[in-house]
């Protein structure tokens, strides 16, 4: 914890709640902060004299607000995620990004020597986008040009992208991309949405590595090709608030229709394998998290496509470039 | 399926959308019936040219209605559950009991030779509910008297228990129980909360068994004494509406405070030990669904307590008589 430096802004919070007038504060923390839960509930209760309800739910992103909690407290801090677009569902929450500390310098410097290309686009997740100026004035000292791009309305900062969100990548012109931070989801999604090439450097560990999409697009391909000439299909839709995709789903369900097949509209918060299990139809299709077809493959019981390719299993779309599912703003 | 004989009302359900100006329509089943979802979604959108959109959320009672859905759908048809009192959170809402018309008497006249005692008090699920005054009558014929238990404001019938509740059970003076239906947990209940032999005649497989709660006891038991010198603990309370018992929670952990142990309040939509496990604290105390402490015993990561139990620990209850937790009703 030490190296990454993640700031819970406790303090912040501390004064926020004590300009409030709240008297019951929920909090929620993405898995991987979860163990932190105890130890700043503790701190909040003692220090404004409020009572905290902790957010127990598995939670994936900004699109994952706890509304259930929402409704019962005067004032909820979620943790780890930037606000987007669509999820003001109310002036009570607080988005806390808990950006990292951690020292990038080291590691891009050490990425130069890896970088082919003269026009970089800057990408990293919320934890570090405050580093990116930094990181862009390292590579133009080395003689490279440098793009931060500004993505759509899901998107809080120029150069962020989301598991589900590339759109910052693609809004600027370059010709291969560095990806500040951990984690494999991010840039492989930044590779498989723009084609081309992306570096990882990795502050944490002082890592640099090339992403490479090609088991991915196999297993995708594998994916596909087990679901043409099925019949019956699940639509499976989230009913967290930045997943929805009802209308999307719909839209998927007619198209089946139309060539004759069956497909059932599946509602769910979590979506599990262990869940879909009950379900016995041929081939998922997931308008939910976008990771979820991608991260979980080979999990469920029968393939999990994503929109657009169910949309090539049905040949209403060529299967040509891979599209990568992505939940977009304006 | 043949043998159990569940009536999932597909004409009524028709009917009904039919009479309403629905155009979206909402179907949530429990685990068990899930498979039958597909089919019954595609016979209501044909028959009514509405569409269908299933819940694929766990599902464990009438208190778990899925309120994501409800919001998004017309009307919503709930099986396998009777209505709560607390749950017509809609007049959309139409619970499907799925009765069973599986016959009973033969299993009845079987276990009259097992019953020990004169007054026999009947009690069963909502699937065999219509059953009990057949059943009544069959005990009468033999020379044993027999009673019908009304229960709380949660029971919709006489006779009917829930796993969270046995006021039905508890309502008339009896010597034992005869338990009509299938599963262990509703006799098992009726067991520990009224301290009487319980007699089951499952009418599915054709038999008797007696219900010993020893290894349950011995459970909790254990349980307790794991929970007697810690200092950090997790109180649950599930968002479901028929499950949330913040206030219960929230007295719990004043109790705690008062004797000088840490406790926070953790809230969740549904409670699993793998998510519990994101929690560091050395003991749990379950407010939401009472089977989840009795049920998943041994897997959590910590000891899970009812909220009787908590008390037992904390000394503010007698280790005595085991008090088995419900949620009860008016």
């Amino acid at each position: 914890m030490e190296r990454e430096g993640f700031d819970f802004q406790i303090d912040r919070i501390i004064s926020i709640v004590r300009d409030s007038d709240a008297k019951l504060v929920g909090l929620q923390f993405p898995e991987g902060f979860k163990r932190r839960s105890p130890g700043i509930a503790a701190r909040v209760e003692e220090e404004t004299g409020t009572s905290v309800i902790i957010s127990g739910n598995p939670c994936f992103g900004a699109c994952d607000l706890d509304v259930a909690l929402l409704d019962r407290v005067d004032i909820m801090f979620h943790f780890g995620h930037a606000q987007l677009d669509d999820n003001t569902l109310s002036g009570k929450v607080y988005f806390i990004e808990t950006r990292s500390s951690a020292a990038i310098s080291e590691v891009v410097e050490n990425a130069i020597s890896e970088l082919r290309g003269q026009k970089i686009g800057l990408i990293t997740t919320v934890q570090h986008v405050h580093k990116l100026e930094d990181a862009c004035r390292i590579l133009e000292a080395d003689g490279k040009e440098c793009v931060i791009g500004t993505g759509d309305s899901k998107i809080a900062y120029p150069g962020q992208v989301l598991g589900c969100n590339f759109s910052a990548a693609r809004s600027e012109e370059c010709d291969e991309y560095l990806y500040i931070g951990s984690g494999e989801f991010h840039p492989l999604g930044v590779s498989l949405s723009t084609g081309k090439r992306v570096l990882v450097a990795d502050p944490f560990v002082n890592e640099i590595r090339e992403v490479d999409p090609s088991r991915i697009l196999k297993q995708r391909s594998v994916v596909i090709a087990k679901s043409l000439d099925v019949n019956v299909f699940g639509i499976v839709v989230s009913s967290k608030p930045g997943q929805e995709r009802l209308e999307l789903a719909g839209r998927l369900k007619d198209i089946a229709l139309k060539h004759g097949k069956q497909a059932h509209i599946l509602s769910m918060d979590l979506v599990t394998p262990d869940q879909l299990l009950q379900f016995k139809v041929d081939a998922f299709v997931n308008t939910a998290c976008p990771r979820l077809a991608i991260d979980e493959v080979g999990r469920f019981h029968a393939p999990m496509l994503t929109p657009q390719e169910f949309e090539i299993v049905l040949g209403e779309r060529e299967w040509d470039n891979p599209v990568f599912d992505e939940i977009t703003g304006e």
